[in-house]
């Protein structure tokens, strides 16, 4: 005998969860085609070479990687890279702008610690094919609506761009050291001031141009504030300027979209770890669950498609890391039953059967969620079954109800019996369940 | 630059495909759920000892095996075997009779031909814990009314019991070929009669049992006939008298639940490829797409889960391999929009962007999917866009609109348009749309 057991790492749901996790799931869906966006799956093997293009160091360690046959292979360790390999190989048959949203699993061989799963599911919306601040601001709403409508705790999406870091840096001429200022920066929140200070001397950055640096990066508050504070600094430079005049817009969108002024801050310490970011970038954070850490995040990459295909396809996205915030809604579990049957049909013996299979039949052609008993155990086991996993009702189908075609229904929760012919039934269930 | 692609014998859908695609899982999930049946979702990946406790050869040769760290992996191959491990990993968290659907991909490295690819959905709904014939039955009617909500041609189950053959070859001390005597059956329709005979016959069968075991093997029908011939073999052995019970019971349930005599026949050379079938076993044809083969199926394993517990916990299940049926769907696809959006805002220039969110805004509020157009493209191509992909309504927000509070409605069908206030723009809009 084999002991049976997930591989290290790996995290599977009991049924009650399952059931909140796919209702969560099921409200993203909703969210997200509500904003137009369409769905899109795409294959959990791609090959090798292609998945990893871009990304090295940490992530390809992370990926898992393998030869069938004689192809290199590798499982999707996100849903942004695939997308924009898709969006290459089917370019003439897709219609641009094109907005998708996918909603599937990724895998990471990640040192296992609590919450962090080596399979997860990311939920992304991405725009393809606008270089446009509008697409920057409809993904920063619908994720904002979306987390609202999932979310236990209020989200504040904290928002950047690039560009004005970028322009700083073009400005005082240290866009070669670009990326690595930019990955110290990203460990702001996790490493305080003092380190990412020292980190930033030691890569060669001091003096006046320090100072400055560091205090654009510690700009975060109020999306008024934060504008009317970088507008005082004067940098001649166009991508500065053209990072200030997209946050300036995307300020106004997302309050005509209907965000409150407290729904974001701009906050110019993000700047996300990934490198193909071009310009807006964001992480989202939770009033009440703050060490969680960012649970929705992304960002405008102008040039990601560029690798698997010659024609300018800008993109901008976001992705809601649902496993962790699924770890919010355990308590919801509690109150769910395991099981989406309305009602569970007790078998007396097997001769009634037939008569429960009637019954059950004409019960779910009218919408009725409904399970027979599979199997011929005493009735009170049954009874105490529909308990356990939560049926809210009952229905008695003896001899007599048989004979005279009706049934007992039980409602488990005040314990209450009313037997009603089959042509009332319905309407009896539909009452008691509403 | 790389040249994007999926690996060999991968499939990914364009944007109408994979909305006819989630529409057939979700009345797939919807009918599962209708009959009690509570969703679970596995790891993809899972310690390849466990996966490959029973299966061998063909299957273990089609499986994607890889080693990660020091551990042996392999990527699931079906939904049964998962199932097996999951039941026996978290049995004492279970509730028993454990009723559950899975809607997942698998993996399989076959060779790749038309229709068939190496990654798929399955669609299936199993019932543990229970060995008596009404969990059966309940599998039976949950696939028949699934397929009748998804299928575009009529669904025949054919239906056997493996105890039948295993009763008949006890009867004749052939119990010992059994395992090669079932997979030559099993490829009865396949290979042709003649074929079968001979391979028979090169197994050492011969005479009055072969006769006897071809006449059984022949018999394919109604109900009524089957058992009625069935009935006149004379045979002494309690596993085909069970069988035969079974049957009987079987064809009074699938009557009871709403299936009418055409809608399943009795075929006794279905036997199934798989060694861990023990009772029932179906197949199911579409009547207009007969070469398709069976695109459903399954049985009764009362055995599975012992490779990995000590308890004994009986199965059945089935299996609806769905990624063959939506070849039938394609035709659909032409009448699909490429989006779930109902209305596009054309945005005629950049200062007229926040109307064009509040607008939006306002119709989301109210269920209606909406997306403004995410870039300041010309207004003609903005409403090709909506054409292409199929929105229905294009909503004009311009200054005329904006000084007034109003928006004008274009119907992409009709042509017609209509300038209404926003306060009476949902109530046309849902008018139009329903």
């Amino acid at each position: 005998m084999i002991t049976p057991k997930t591989p290290p790492g790996f995290n599977e749901l009991l049924p009650r969860e399952q059931r909140v996790f796919n209702t969560m799931i099921d409200r993203i869906r909703m969210t997200y085609e509500r904003h137009g966006y369409t769905p899109l799956e795409t294959s959990a093997i791609e090959l090798a070479q292609i998945l990893l293009a871009k990304e090295g160091g940490e992530t390809a360690k992370q990926v898992y990687r393998f030869i069938k046959g004689d192809t290199d292979l590798a499982l999707r360790f996100d849903l942004t890279v695939p997308l924009a390999r898709y969006v290459a190989e089917h370019y003439h048959e897709l219609t641009f702008p094109f907005r998708r949203y996918q909603i599937q699993e990724v895998w990471r061989a990640e040192k296992p610690q609590a919450g962090r799963y080596r399979q997860f599911y990311q939920c992304d919306v991405d725009i393809l094919g606008s270089n446009n601040v509008t697409a920057d601001a409809d993904v920063l709403i619908t994720t904002f609506y979306t987390l609202q409508a999932i979310s236990p705790s209020k989200a504040v999406l904290h928002i950047s761009n690039r560009k004005i870091i970028a322009g700083f840096l073009q400005a005082h001429k240290l866009e070669k050291k670009g990326l690595e200022i930019m990955r110290i920066i990203d460990k702001l929140a996790k490493q305080g001031l003092e380190k990412t200070k020292q980190d930033l001397i030691n890569l060669g950055i001091k003096n006046t141009n320090l100072l400055a640096l560091l205090k654009i990066i510690k700009l975060n508050g109020s999306a008024s504030n934060v504008l009317s504070e970088l507008s005082k600094i004067k940098i001649n430079n166009d991508l500065f300027t053209q990072g200030l005049n997209e946050l300036e817009k995307i300020k106004k969108l997302l309050q005509a979209g209907g965000l409150k002024p407290t729904d974001f801050v701009f906050n110019m310490s993000i700047v996300r770890g990934l490198d193909y970011y071009t310009g807006m970038v964001f992480e989202t954070i939770l009033t009440n669950h703050k060490t969680l850490g960012s649970i929705a995040s992304g960002g405008r990459y102008d040039n990601l498609v560029s690798q698997y295909r010659k024609e300018a396809i800008p993109g901008v996205g976001a992705s809601i890391g649902v496993s962790r915030l699924f770890s919010l809604l355990k308590e919801k579990t509690k109150q769910t039953s395991a099981t989406p049957a309305q009602a569970l049909v007790v078998v007396f013996n097997e001769s009634l059967l037939p008569y429960c299979f009637k019954v059950a039949s004409l019960l779910r052609a009218k919408n009725i969620n409904v399970e027979v008993y599979p199997s011929l155990d005493k009735p009170g086991k049954q009874i105490g079954y529909a308990d356990k996993i939560g049926i809210p009702l009952v229905l008695l189908c003896g001899e007599d109800e048989e004979k005279k075609n009706m049934v007992t229904i039980k409602n488990m929760k005040t314990g209450k019996q009313k037997t009603v012919s089959l042509t009332k039934m319905v309407m009896e269930i539909q009452k008691i369940i509403s």
